[in-house]
């Protein structure tokens, strides 16, 4: 992408870059937010799709195109899905088929959480909670985050008043996935 | 420029953006670089010109353009300077009227110096001395500072071996003028 060398210029988004994702991977969304602010200069597109399955990623270049006015319009795509539900990922193809198998906890854990939300609780804990159950009684899966936060703003919230996401990243061994579902109040 | 509210995204420019005016103005050009991002955004225009009084903005955006491949030309324009040599700012009419008589010395002292370089001296110190003593000469100048730097990078160089800047900031009172000469050798 730098064929001059090092860039020198970066472009950073405080407040949605850090947390979740950018917590295990520092400077990760720097990097993406600079790389991407690049590649709409070079391509110069009308529209620019995005999966919403790495949400983060999403609103870090939503908030990017927003401040800097990039004239381009982001399209989300919705996460799409094996049959079972676990969200497709080019690393789904290393998971050992018992890791494969249990996989799909991962979605019904955050299915079971907003399925709480919709029969009226409001408490992010509790509703974080009942995902977290069914996620630790894999014998395989360990959870690297649970965390319900702002669907804009990505901060941590408490109780679900404004659209928010349940989002999970965990480990089958070296193979680190991720999912999230929307908490919509 | 940002009627959303505070820009989340900053731009910023590693290693041209600090030192000379970046110490006296901590993160004064990740804002100029922010702003020109979003400004190029807005109206995509073909080309844009940038006076070289303000080299080190020049340069931090120059280096922006060609790191994002923003599709814009970078049009420098030379320093427009009064008759006397002193560099037009809007600035100068601040100056009180013996400040005012005293400031051309700023663009001799960088002119004494350039005529040292051209004399076969290559010592970045002996050439910034030239000028130094002129400048050090004035009752009403306070200098800021008197650096010799790569144009290129903006790093201090000690000897000149490639194009250079002689860049000088100081104090009239409360007006702070900058000036610089290319040392070409």
């Amino acid at each position: 992408m730098f064929p001059g060398g090092r860039s020198a210029t970066a472009v950073s988004v405080a407040g949605l870059a850090e947390g979740l994702e950018g917590t295990s991977r520092p400077g990760h969304f720097d990097g993406v937010a600079t790389v991407v602010a690049r590649l709409f200069n070079l391509a110069g597109p009308c529209r620019a799709y995005f999966g919403e399955k790495d949400f983060q990623q999403l609103a870090v270049i939503r908030r990017m195109v927003r401040d800097l006015d990039v004239p381009v319009e982001i399209v989300p795509h919705p996460t799409v899905r094996e049959a079972d539900g676990l969200a497709m990922s080019s690393r789904n193809a290393r998971l050992s088929p018992e890791h494969r198998a249990d996989a799909p906890r991962i979605r019904r854990a955050l299915l079971a959480a907003r399925d709480l939300l919709k029969s009226g609780e409001r408490s992010a804990e509790t509703i974080a909670d009942a995902a977290r159950g069914l996620l630790e009684a894999s014998p395989f899966l360990k959870p690297d985050y649970l965390a319900t936060v702002d669907e804009e703003t990505l901060q941590p919230v408490a109780t679900i008043e404004r659209p928010a996401v349940l989002a999970f990243a965990g480990f089958y061994g070296e193979v680190r996935l991720i999912d999230h579902v929307r908490l919509l109040p």
